[in-house]
């Protein structure tokens, strides 16, 4: 049975009543949340997505209409008019409307409802696969409506802040070329073009730019943006970025109107106040300090370089790495000193996960007592002067790794977090930002052999570290920024390179030939030939920063419909086989996968 | 040679400047729309978003900052820093900033220039080929921005409007499944499972309902859709909409709001007054008397029915068509009594280009004298009771369809937008918008040999009219409803079925199986198990929204980088060929298409 609503007009939602309605009649509509039938008395919780509100029936109600709220079921969609009276004494105080009830006078069943796969409450445990595959049920769960309405309150508040800082909203294209360098790309078959392919963007980065050379002067776009990778937790296969250019800036005016948007939206959408400027460290300081690039400021527990204190110290961990170029560093876990033998190998476990080949441990126990992985390797007075850098006390546990800088950085950076958690230290209710400045410009890929860009091919070096692209391209900084927030990188930008012979340069260092640079990029090095400003721009990855906003654990709880590790959608099967029409329009045949065949 | 701007920080945009701004030392940064050397004097007019100001080098101006000057050339980019001061008597009238001229003090070349293909000016003659291929340089054209800034002007105006009337903004997929209802898909192939596919949205339809059954009750999203068709002038392969869905509503509910946003829209961007009610008309008065289901009524030459004054007249072309449950209709061209017989054989002309097997005219000239085709086939009664119908005088032009109605609507509907044109009876800054409703539910594909959803499968039908939907359902009209603005249908939409009896019935109308149904749209019909709101919505069309607001001649003078006719891209030369590597990683191999062997 479907009544039609015609002739009943919502009047307001749930929560939009309080004890200044009483009297009036209203009209509401939504879902039934539960109905408890108490004999004389019946009361329904009405559900829509500002909240709940309670139906009475009673003694009072005609016998058809009393009959007829009987059935109702869970989820069954009503529409209701009555008035609005007060609870009195009867008020349920953890209800935000529980100070008053509707006395039913009419009631229509506008859709009935099975029972469903699980309950419509906050906090449920159900199975993720089982909330995904009726994810428009999941949806209706009171935390997955407050965090796509924060989403929502996000993204208008960030497109009014830009808008009153004179950017405009430029659309870019969905469908592309393909541009090999980079993650993998998403492709489109062309149908009138057979055997050539768009590609759908992992950014909007060339076409932004181009907008630059436009003389658009300040863009954004809350973009989505794609890329084939093998899923992690906090990846999706499509993903959406606040995203943004600006000409005739330096980083310090990209940042400057970021942290103003940061804070504006903070406010709006959260009620937090974020103080400026916000905090700057250069990369190099991050790495030093806490062994990561998007350091977590909300506890200490830093980084301390022992290099020197154990230069010479016999011990062959500690000399072998410094002999290879590598560094000594070390963190003191204050608290953990009372660690059982199970607990510390779980904490070097922890750290070879990251890429360690050991972490050497020293405890001090509560009650003075010591044991050490390494104390005996080395000389009374090594000890203690690593002992004194360390600031050691009682109870307190250190953690040593010694390799080359990138494997103690990951390492010590990874256990600094787990220590963190483990003792407590980290308080949830603080958002701690901090901008990260002056990155390498390039890091070396090992495997292909040569230097590939950190951020993009297009990103600006330093004025002052120019000369050394040839001589010393490893040591270049760049024009680029990282803004983190609670140690999760929320975005990053650069100054963007505008002088051709700059650019030239940088290709070279990538090791690309000026045919592939043509080949890839030349539609912006030949717009590069006719004026282009100097620019730069910055990304938000809004996903992820939605998600630390409403303290969710995946990015999936604040995606409306998202897709598994898998890169499928639970709720609509796809991806899917197509018809063979479709292939053939696309004049494309698909290869069967060879059966490995076992040999008897 | 390009210099960097560092030291120098912008302070103003060109026209931000003024007369009140006299005397203070600013900082402006632009390229150089025109350098004019007069001697002693040298004048740079600097372009940037805002528009133009002048630059002056004179006698006094340090001879080597003369000399950087002379050396400037169209869209050099350039920093300038100098003193703001009157132009007095030589002010110029028309230019905003015409009254005063910025005294130089430092000049920085950013960036020098080629010479550009084609001038950075407004309407300019060059090929729309060429231009496309230099988009970011026709860009820089003060038409196109005046055109992308208004489309960030109305987008960020939408999403305020619908902000503030309690909608959510809510992201649908990108990547969803291949439902082959309606046009063609862009396919997606997945890498992780092999023969599978993603297909681009041609709408969130599914999605944006589903979102109605979680409880979200009001959701917009200015959202990309993708429809692989051969390319019309006004159609692109990816394109955007203004797509909205309320939950409890009924079409009047739609209606209102969206009134309210146009009004909202054309006052914030155009300072335009849109009076509210927007007209209704039903889709059978809108044909009876324009021949359209979006007419243009900025001016009149309705339509007449002549059927029954032609009945039994002995004309067989009017009998016959009538014979065949066709009609015979007809408009009167005031002021085209005159007209030539070669201009009356082009009108007939352009009637039977779209479908008409001819059109009977007969004119009336000023000095009284009349031609006609057909007045010798009728009696003079008949003649005169069809002068009478159509309020004949003397310079006037009747013109006759008899055929089947969709062919009389299709042509008269036509050859009267023809004669507006021809009359010049439209005023160009006129916006005239118009609701339709009352569309029919189905229309009949010849083809198919089956009736199709002329909306699509879920717009419910009329209530008065279900009964009709087994026995006459040609006849059935659906809550359905179009804007229409200016003779282009400007969005429409529906309400939604939200009874699963009631939507069984539509398939079944449309030939599908129940297993059909359940493969293509088995997520949504499930989903409806659960407890459906009454719920409908509607799209605007934003590229053709803002090409009728700018009163441009195309959408792609509204998409700041469009693909032309066989959806390619001129500037960057997508789609094309792929690596090997991405082909083998996605399971696919390409036919070649095979060449037509000629026999000798």
């Amino acid at each position: 049975m479907s009544e039609s609503m015609h002739g009943l007009k919502r009047t307001h939602r749930c929560t939009e009543l309080s004890a200044a309605n009483v009297g009036q009649e209203v009209i509401v509509m939504g879902w039934v949340q539960r109905r408890r039938n108490l004999g004389q008395i019946l009361f329904i919780t009405l559900r829509d997505r500002s909240g709940l509100l309670q139906l009475s029936f009673n003694e009072n109600t005609e016998k058809e209409l009393f009959e007829k709220a009987e059935t109702l079921r869970s989820e069954y969609v009503i529409a209701a008019r009555g008035i609005v009276v007060s609870r009195g004494a009867d008020a349920n105080k953890s209800m935000q409307t529980g100070d008053i009830e509707i006395d039913v006078k009419e009631l229509r069943i506008l859709s009935e409802a099975e029972t469903t796969p699980f309950e419509i409450l906050e906090d449920i445990d159900t199975k993720e696969e089982l909330r995904l595959k009726y994810r428009y049920l999941d949806l209706r769960r009171p935390d997955m409506q407050k965090n796509l309405i924060l989403r929502s309150k996000v993204t208008q508040s960030v497109r009014r802040f830009l808008e009153t800082e004179g950017f405009l909203e430029i659309e870019t294209p969905i469908m592309q070329k393909s541009t090999p360098e980079g993650a993998r790309d998403y492709l489109v078959p062309s149908r009138v073009h057979p055997g050539n392919f768009y590609a759908l963007p992992q950014s909007p980065q060339l076409f932004k730019q181009l907008l630059m050379v436009s003389g658009f002067d300040r863009y954004f776009q809350i973009a989505k943006c794609f890329r084939d990778e093998d899923l992690r937790a906090d990846r999706q296969p499509e993903f959406t970025q606040i995203d943004m250019e600006l000409s005739f800036v330096e980083p310090e005016d990209v940042m400057a109107v970021n942290e103003r948007l940061i804070q504006t939206v903070f406010k709006e959408a959260l009620d937090v106040d974020v103080q400026l400027p916000i905090q700057k460290m250069t990369y190099k300081e991050a790495m030093d300090r806490f062994g990561s690039d998007k350091p977590d400021l909300r506890f200490g527990v830093e980084l301390q370089d022992l290099t020197e204190v154990v230069k010479g110290c016999g011990f062959a961990v500690f000399e072998n790495a410094i002999a290879n170029g590598g560094t000594v560093r070390a963190i003191n876990a204050k608290g953990m000193g009372d660690l059982g033998r199970k607990q510390i190998d779980a904490l070097v476990k922890y750290g070879q996960d990251f890429g360690a080949k050991g972490v050497a441990w020293h405890q001090i126990k509560t009650d003075g007592e010591e044991k050490s992985s390494f104390a005996k390797f080395l000389s009374e007075k090594t000890l203690a002067a690593i002992k004194e850098k360390m600031s050691v006390d009682k109870d307190d546990l250190i953690l040593i790794v010694a390799d080359k800088p990138s494997v103690v950085f990951a390492a010590l950076g990874a256990l600094r977090l787990e220590v963190a958690r483990r003792l407590d230290l980290i308080n949830q209710d603080e958002f701690r930002f901090v901008w990260i400045t002056e990155f390498p410009l390039l890091e070396y890929d090992e495997e292909a052999g040569r230097f590939v860009a950190m951020h993009h091919p297009f990103t600006m070096p330093m004025d002052e570290d120019l000369e050394m692209m040839e001589t010393n391209p490893g040591a270049v900084r760049a024009k680029a920024y990282d803004l983190a927030l609670n140690g999760c990188e929320l975005g990053g930008g650069s100054i963007r390179i505008y002088q051709n012979d700059v650019q030239k340069r940088m290709f070279n260092l990538l090791g690309f030939t000026d045919e592939q640079a043509e080949e890839r990029f030349g539609f912006l090095l030949n717009a590069f030939k006719y004026g282009v400003p100097p620019h730069g721009g910055l990304a938000f990855g809004l996903d992820r920063m939605i998600m630390l906003m409403c303290k969710a654990d995946s990015i999936r709880d604040v995606i409306a419909f998202p897709k598994v590790k898998d890169a499928s959608c639970l709720m609509t099967n796809a991806p899917d086989v197509v018809d063979q029409k479709q292939l053939d329009e696309l004049a494309l045949v698909i290869v069967e996968k060879q059966e490995e065949v076992i040999e008897e």
